[in-house]
């Protein structure tokens, strides 16, 4: 069924061989599972692929971030591991493994999780993190992985 | 593990409660599996959602698809079940459940899948299936599903 479980490791022998193009764009076959191995902190999105104007990031929540929003930005919040509760200020959508939600800009939200998820995020490259709010979760610059 | 198959289908009832905002978008929770089992055509990606600029499709490959590009467009290709391979003029990326390959703009193109593959495109709003190529293939408009 729809899985993104079982994408072998050997297969990179394989594929990877390419490497960036003359744009400086990877065209390499890129693995979620791989990936969020290298997320190693709670609510720091890593940037794993660029399309467009858009980013891609992997990103782990647990617990509780901050309500916000974002002026200018929708944003995409697809789980590949375990569950998350996207709050709004009327209601509670619940978003499993195999499941996304779209944040419109302009709409508060706060993500909460239970238990660890795992979460990809698709948004403009000029996305923070904490929307229109600066604390200490704010994250300026973001790291590849 | 990093999975999309766990989504419980009885979530919906609970999750589903809200509908689209006063902006039109839809801010509930989208299954993709529950998608997938609507699409019943192979090469004709269906809209499943709208983030900024760009859809959200779900797409069913099997067999070659058409050598083609897209002048202005990037495109993301993230497998959900299956394999797929992305033919490049000098090279071949194999695509597996769990990994994503992204496309960039000019550069030639052809999808080929030996067995069925369930696919999600990221993608901008203007971009035409088969990209600089107008052929029985090509779709004008796509469904909402």
């Amino acid at each position: 069924m729809h899985g993104l479980r079982s994408a072998a490791y050997d297969s990179r022998i394989v594929t990877r061989k390419g490497g960036a193009t003359a744009t400086g764009v990877n065209m390499d076959n890129v693995n979620l599972r791989e990936k969020f191995e290298r997320v190693k902190e709670y609510w720091s999105p890593k940037i794993i692929g660029e399309v467009n104007d858009s980013y891609v990031k992997a990103v782990k929540f647990k617990g509780e971030f901050v309500w916000h929003h974002h002026e200018n930005e929708d944003e995409m919040f697809l789980v590949v591991r375990g569950t998350m509760r996207m709050k709004f200020r009327d209601r509670d959508v619940l978003v499993r493994e195999g499941e996304f939600v779209i944040v419109p800009r302009g709409v508060e939200h706060m993500p909460v999780a239970e238990e660890e998820v795992h979460v990809v995020l698709f948004e403009p490259k000029t996305t923070l993190n904490t929307g229109n709010v600066r604390n200490e979760r704010t994250l300026q610059e973001l790291e590849r992985l």
